[in-house]
């Protein structure tokens, strides 16, 4: 796997970029997404795509998935992040021991960025669904 | 540090946000940036920021840096990052050795995803740098 970073507009803003062309921004100043939101986003996501993933699987039918990421870093340089809290809401028809499932192998098992991201920080999840009322006979 | 995400643009599409508005999008199906892929840019740009930082402290005028990055994952899951390899471009009036020495600081000492990373992977980097020929005589 390749990826480029660049400079551009200015101090401390970066451009990455992959393989296909696709990129994001990234920043130094609070101009854009800074490394550190960058890589809870990473891991938030790959975890997401672990859950949407397993619960089609189990033919479960989820509409949505929302992930709030909170990060304690440690007070010292490097800034490491020493704990993160995931709370997952997922909306569909949807039980909630497969949601809760479909998270703890995402976390246990899956995602490539928290089985990293473990080694320095104590990572904790809460899960929540939520039915849509149209769907709540299921 | 506070990071939400969202799905969006259907199946396996997310938009990660931080507490400033800011977002990038996330895909697990190549139609935008890689999670894992992200995660190689949030550590080149976690590393280009301490440079262009400290050749600025060492009154380098660094004009562009250009980091390449290619990672091996392991043939696993979870596919975690086992080698990791930067090779830095940095352009400017600027001492070869003052280029390694803001590398070599950074990635020993300063950048918080690379000392996340390294607990999983083996990190090395290069270090080539241009000095454009108007400045070629400092």
């Amino acid at each position: 796997m390749k990826v480029v970073l660049e400079s551009n507009f200015g101090e401390l803003n970066f451009r990455g970029t992959n393989e296909r062309g696709q990129s994001i921004q990234l920043s130094g100043n609070k101009e854009a997404v800074g490394p550190m939101e960058t890589v809870l986003m990473a891991m938030a996501a790959c975890s997401a795509i672990d859950v949407e993933m397993i619960l089609k699987k189990m033919r479960q039918k989820c509409q949505d998935i929302r992930v709030e990421v909170d990060a304690t870093r440690a007070d010292a340089v490097p800034a490491v992040f020493t704990k993160i809290q995931l709370n997952y809401t997922i909306t569909g028809a949807i039980k909630e021991d497969k949601a809760r499932q479909a998270v703890e192998m995402s976390m246990t098992q899956y995602c490539s960025v928290s089985k990293m991201i473990e080694k320095s920080a104590e990572i904790s999840w809460k899960v929540k669904v939520i039915v849509p009322e149209w769907n709540d006979q299921m």
